[in-house]
């Protein structure tokens, strides 16, 4: 008689087994993915499966009550423990005894996809580099002495297939008591590096370790530290945190924190100690969040652009402050906890994405491997708005890379009413084209400003200021409304008919806000504001131009807005700006924090580590600051959305007036001040 | 016209190479050893060559003049700045211009052999782990930006075909500032590790590194620590230091180490601190006498026995006190200098040497690599003289180990008048077999103690006891001269006939010097010494004993004394005690301190880790501690110089009287109190 058939689903491999057989172990011939750290002993519970019973024609084959063993001593004390789910067995004690369709439920599976909030450009599949394997060690036999590690090691090649595995010096230090306190029996998280070096443990417990082992995907950025605790097994994101970067007291832009240590000796030592410290105080806090402790953080990424990378590393960043730019390292890095004095597991492995250029970092490179351009149909556009942008273009025949100066403006520096991005800043803006009056919202209300509640709603907080988005949307209003023309110029009280316009010596400002009655503030759009974003959104609409002429194309297929920033940028309200290329406004999506994203994913997925190496090695780096067509492309792209490019896909979506203010006002002035 | 043929001796390596061929160039074609840091720039002079004019008959050639080059800019203004030994060239300067004959002294080899003081065991060939390379890094362009770092690694791998190398988080800290102040010139070390993971770069210099770079072995004893500083490229010797081990105030012995372990929660940890405080004096003393920067000394190799090997590392040696006597690890080890919290280079890689057994450590080990009885062709045993005795046995086709308690009276300790071998100390003595009158040496006097001048040469020094050799010399002596008889017991002035017999209770003592008169010590040899001495004896025999039952043989071809105390122990006195086999005496030789030549070996050759590691996996462990028989030949061995062995070899070489002075006394006595 021919032996059972199992087929498991979702993956459909099927094959037959002598009756007897346990579960995992057809699961492990088939090559099926079922987890488990125990190994098949019944502890771990890892590789719980759910039978499926009656007639399956897709399959061909029908499945009887008894197609598995009877429930056997180890599964119901597993069961009356801990409990099981209705209708699961455990894969390691379940036998087959007939025909059966065995269901793989995603969190039994290791390389389980990760639940994820919003749709994003890719899927994040499990694939930790650090794991946990149980397994009983040989005890010591004083006639054929060997070490209590090798006997460990021994045992993870037997029972785990692990073969040229080390153990760190703090192994050593631990492993004597683990053993022997778990009587032989215990779980090591094992790192598997990068599949040259060995795999090396990092912890033992003794017996079976029921506890989670973590990660931290780290995001550090010029101005904010961003955090995500992971479960490392199951992907989870536990705890989220941020806090400001620290080093903003040496020069808020990195070039002044590079002008620091080039005026200070020494200086860029402070600047390293500066944000380890403030990366243990992220630490704390996300743990302290997440109620675990420290130690148990096993590995962590960091994605960053050159200048933290560096500071970070204890590297001074002086040479990235001069042509030709050169890092002192582009290749990815891997090191120890304690090498970076990070108060995790001191044997953590801290894991630092490869930087593709001078000025375009390891913070770009997780942007490509969160939105992956290489792997791209269609030609895209990744723009990472902040006081530098990073941009990518390309498709999977070839992806470019710049950076690009945009300065601060669009994280409301340098905007006369502009804060960061935090509650009472109006974040939304709705001019109506025809009464010339505003409506806007404050972050932290859901209300607009003309809606019933409103003022109730946002209450003691008040309206404080315009952040990065609001200043975007109320100058691309103000351009759709016809108070702000093509040059840039705001136009007068008489000019526009609106009484909003205020005058302001030689020019004027739109006054969106006045708050002055209740003693707050008056908030104004004024022509430095205009000045300051058409300087910032031509310098990125001028490093995506570049890119483009590069490729020879004059129009790309999407457009990616990535960034804590750049998620918040209305697509529409950009390109009436012209920060991006004209493309159908429905083309243009956010990818939010992708930075972070990829970072998450070099941190669940090993592969993915190779993988960005890989494609950070054949993306083509375009230095802008010495290209000359970017300074043509800067002055181009002043106007609003641009003086040459037609821009004809947004004009048939949006009205957009042309009125021309120039009058021998503002500008007419300048001119006439340099002839004389 | 054929191709100039080119003979380099010692090696006869010959070929023929085109008009103009640099001598450096053939000779790496050939596979010939001719060192280079510069790479062929003419810069560090390593290459230097001795060309051979005249006929060659051995070889069938002529050289005429003009064989070679005339002599370049290059060439000329080395040697006018820095000099260049007559009739040397430089090998990368030099080219081929006819047939030649060249001579590659020693120094130009890489794998030179140290010279040593001695005639021992084994050569020492250079071939260290860390070498220096010398390269022209390209500078940076950036519009094909990529780290320093990698276009190093791509300096190392095109001019010096290294692959695989990696620069550590230092060598990125450093990198920047050495490649601009030497003009994208740099001087690497590269350590070369095991051949398995990659060559990593430790440290990085500006232009041409003219200095030395040095490596420290280091054998770490319960009682010592010994070091010796030594060249990295030529082997030398530079400095030896020693100190003592401060945890002797956690314990004399090793197992009282444990024991303060057991008592103390903790303690193991304060050991280890006081261990690594230890070997940074070490390294602070002896950098200080060489004269060198500690930072300068890049690599490491530590000895030691399993107790000081798992303090050193900072793991409880708790389970090194109780049967299985399980190591935490058996394996060698490489770690990183601040890994131990050493004060040398950080990044400085330590080897620490496998070790055999829970007895038996890396000490062990050093010994089997430096005297190697796996490559012996008669059957060697290999005794390491200590508190705890090491004891190896075998040839090519087997080697044994095994350790034995001897406890500390070969170091002077438990005996009357002992004391450390340190000037004062009787270390030699001679017995008049007619006279009964002693004649003796003591350390820092070249004069015996019946010559003329003795008294002026000791001068205010004295006589202040006797030292481990001094003890065992007097008591085979007394043998010998019939004051003591087999059984150990101390004849009596009446039956020895000489009144340097001492009544002493129930026993006698033989008085070897009285400095009474004055002031100085009455030095005398009593039956408590004589009892003391024979329990370490005997359990020295046994374990060698043991050993040679295991191997099935009655005698062994050769035996060599290890350890420093092993190198001032006399053969002929050792086996008149019986603390070795029987043996013609001329075959018993000394290795001096072979654990601390092991290290130097390992230090210097880094294919010698690897020989060692696999030699040290087909040693077979013999565990003394747990074999019935080695009681029963403790017992047997407790005779002087044996109660069954024969030891005609000795017997025929010096007189052994046979007197008894058994009558009742000392042993009788208490024979008698137990009848009683």
């Amino acid at each position: 008689m021919k032996d059972p058939l199992v087929i498991f689903t979702p993956s459909g491999k099927r094959g037959n087994f002598p009756v007897g057989t346990p579960i995992l172990t057809a699961a492990r011939q088939l090559g099926v993915d079922l987890d488990s750290v125990c190994g098949g002993r019944g502890i771990c519970s890892k590789c719980q499966i759910t039978p499926a019973y009656g007639e399956f024609s897709k399959h061909g084959v029908t499945v009887r009550d008894g197609a598995l063993s009877e429930w056997n001593s180890v599964e119901e004390r597993y069961k009356s423990k801990r409990g099981l789910t209705e209708g699961r067995r455990l894969g390691c004690q379940a036998t087959v005894q007939g025909d059966v369709v065995i269901d793989v439920p995603p969190e039994s599976q290791v390389h389980k996809q990760v639940v994820r909030k919003r749709a994003e450009a890719r899927e994040i599949v499990m694939d930790p580099a650090t794991r946990l394997y149980y397994v009983e060690v040989e005890e010591p036999d004083m006639h054929a002495p060997s070490g209590d590690l090798e006997r460990l090691v021994k045992a993870l090649s037997e029972q785990w297939g692990l073969v040229h595995v080390e153990g760190d010096l703090r192994t050593l230090q631990m492993l004597q008591p683990a053993l022997r306190k778990g009587a032989w029996k215990v779980t090591c998280a094992v790192y598997h590096g990068d599949g040259l070096g060995p795999a090396r443990i990092v912890q033992v417990w003794p017996g079976y370790y029921e506890g989670t082992i973590y990660g931290l995907a780290v995001d550090l950025g010029s101005t904010t530290i961003a955090g995500h605790l992971c479960d490392l097994q199951t992907g989870a994101v536990l705890a989220s945190s941020g806090l400001m970067n620290p080093q903003i007291r040496f020069g808020e832009d990195l070039m002044s924190r590079v002008s620091y240590s080039m005026m200070n000796p020494g200086g860029h030592k402070e600047m390293t100690r500066v944000v380890r410290d403030a990366l243990n105080a992220l630490v704390s806090q996300i743990a302290a969040e997440a109620r675990i402790e420290p130690a148990l953080i096993l590995e962590a990424v960091f994605v960053a652009n050159p200048v933290m990378h560096h500071l970070l590393l204890g590297i001074d960043a002086v040479e990235l402050g001069q042509a030709p730019f050169a890092l002192a390292t582009s290749g990815a890095l891997t090191l120890w906890a304690r090498e970076l004095d990070l108060d995790m597991h001191p044997d953590a492995r801290i894991y630092i994405l490869p930087c593709i250029a001078g000025h375009v970092g390891a913070d770009a490179a997780a942007v490509a491997l969160s939105e992956a351009p290489n792997l791209s149909d269609d030609l895209v556009l990744i723009v990472d708005v902040g006081t530098n942008a990073e941009i990518l273009l390309g498709n999977r025949d070839k992806v470019l890379a710049c950076s690009s100066p945009t300065g601060p403006a669009f994280e409301g520096a340098q905007i006369s009413s502009g804060q960061r991005a935090a509650p009472g800043a109006i974040e939304r803006v709705e001019i109506d084209p025809e009464s010339k009056e505003p409506r806007f919202r404050v972050i932290g209300c859901e209300i607009w400003s003309d809606e019933p509640g409103f003022t109730e709603a946002i209450g003691a907080q008040g309206i404080t200021g315009i952040c990065g988005s609001g200043i975007i949307e109320a100058i691309a209003e103000m351009r759709m409304a016809g108070l702000v023309d093509g040059g840039g110029l705001i136009g007068s009280a008489a000019q526009t008919g609106t009484t909003r316009m205020v005058e302001d010596g030689r020019t004027h400002s739109y006054l969106l806000h006045d708050g002055s009655a209740k003693g707050g503030p008056r908030i104004l759009v004024t022509q430095g504001d205009v000045r300051a974003i058409q300087l910032a959104k031509s310098a990125l609409y001028a490093g995506a131009r570049l890119l483009m002429d590069q490729l020879g194309v004059d129009a790309v297929d999407r457009v990616v807005l990535a960034g804590a920033f750049g998620a918040h940028i209305s697509p529409k309200h950009a390109m009436v700006l012209g920060m991006i290329p004209d493309c159908p406004v429905e083309k243009v999506t956010s990818a939010g924090n992708a930075a972070g994203t990829g970072a998450r994913i070099a941190l669940l997925n090993s592969a993915a580590r190779r993988e960005i190496e890989g494609t950070v090695g054949r993306i083509q780096k375009v230095e802008t600051a010495v290209e000359p067509r970017f300074q043509e492309h800067f002055v181009a792209a002043n106007h609003i959305p641009h003086k040459t490019a037609p821009f004809d896909l947004l004009r048939a979506a949006v009205p957009l007036p042309e009125p021309s203010f120039n009058t021998g006002g503002e500008d007419g002035g300048r001119r006439r001040r340099r002839r004389g």
